[in-house]
């Protein structure tokens, strides 16, 4: 009987985002916004140019202070409302917005179609990791809401996902960067610090991306980016980037 | 030459606290307090019996939904400096509350005394862990700031310190909890679990202890807890620990 060697290159790694890869989140995020800018509108024009676009450059100037996630959102609407209304705005409305961060952080998990599906599928064959950034209290509870725990028990919630943010976590898993595969919705966030790497990426498009997440440099024809649009799709392309990985390809 | 094997029972991993055991935290937030109290003060007899203990309150409601760490706090004082004030608070005393929030976030970093010796004697002799709960984000930005990397490069921020948070931490070492101890201000987040777990627990009082964390049920006398003052003397007290475990002594 010959005895088979695990070859050094092989898929050793699947890493999935959580927000708006397994379960809805933006239009919780995007239905706070849209009552943010109905509060405020009562006070000021909000398609003034001077005001359009200034909650994003709040939460963008306290990015560094609070990082991300709804509790540090709702204290910039906060801010930003006091600051687009001159501080007109009530102590009534002050409340609202109280309440919409409450709301955020309460929405329900609803996993995407076929998730569970697809990550079981994947879990069977090679270790599996979720990777998310965020209120690490806010993950970890929509996490154990969204009932995954059975096939994503390995979870790493993380403040950034940079290159120097992955390394750490296929450092503490001791696995090679071209044998791990990133799965989400951001090219961003999931896709380049990983292809920067020499790790693989597969890429599914949300119908909502917060405009932070659209600045990035990925190149959609990236050797080591796959495209897909539903989650039934990645066992099969995890499948093909595995053959890859195995036969020694690149990209 | 002889082998020498790992004994079964031998000291496999040191925890340590992060706020109020490697550096002042609770100072920051108890200035906090009394710069909220003093704001809310200006509309109401902050003495009345009735509204003592009512910030305090809403941060107990709030857990659940915020977790710990300064964000929440800041949240739940905005929450509370309204429903103390019965809404009459300005928008600028509101401006005043948020900005409470960002000298929390941003409060200096100053290690205590002894802190970056006794944690390098220590991390020289045996396997290291921060493990602190809080803001993901405000830890790991606080940990940098401490300078402690070098000797402390394993961090494990968690939203809670019970039993099962240190189980699971614990599991990833690969460590059983008779093999580990760990060191820190809380008896009820530092001490108790771990001790409900088998483990062993250095305790080290801080001045000031929040009222939350004041509510325990740990036996001062506990055959595996330990007391010191001060930094100086964890080297010694660890030391003592592995002989007792390497003595199969289990307290």
């Amino acid at each position: 009987m010959s005895r088979i060697t695990t070859p050094s290159r092989s898929l050793s790694l699947v890493g999935f985002d959580a927000d708006d890869t397994l379960w809805k989140s933006e239009d919780y995020y995007r239905a706070a916004e849209k009552q943010f800018q109905a509060i405020v509108g009562e006070y000021i024009d909000i398609t003034d140019p001077q005001l359009v676009g200034h909650l994003l450059a709040v939460e963008r100037r306290n990015l560094g202070i609070f990082g991300y996630g709804a509790k540090g959102m709702t204290l910039s609407m906060l801010e930003a409302a006091i600051e687009m209304t001159a501080g007109r705005i009530s102590t009534s409305d002050i409340r609202r917005i109280l309440q919409l961060g409450h709301d955020t952080l309460r929405h329900p998990v609803q996993l995407l179609d076929g998730v569970r599906e697809a990550v079981a599928a994947i879990a069977a064959d090679y270790p599996v990791v979720l990777i998310t950034k965020g209120d690490l209290f806010h993950q970890e509870s929509k996490i154990e809401r969204a009932g995954l725990h059975d096939v994503l028990p390995r979870i790493e919630v993380v403040s950034e996902k940079d290159p120097a943010t992955y390394a750490r976590v296929l450092a503490e898993f001791g696995v090679a960067a071209e044998n791990f595969v990133m799965i989400g919705n951001s090219l961003r966030s999931d896709a380049e610090p990983v292809l920067e790497l020499g790790g693989w990426a597969v890429h599914m498009p949300y119908a909502l991306t917060w405009a932070h997440e659209q600045e990035h440099g990925v190149d959609a024809a990236h050797p080591r980016l796959r495209h897909v649009s539903q989650a039934a799709q990645w066992p099969q392309v995890v499948a093909a980037i595995a053959a890859d990985i195995a036969a020694g390809a690149h990209g």
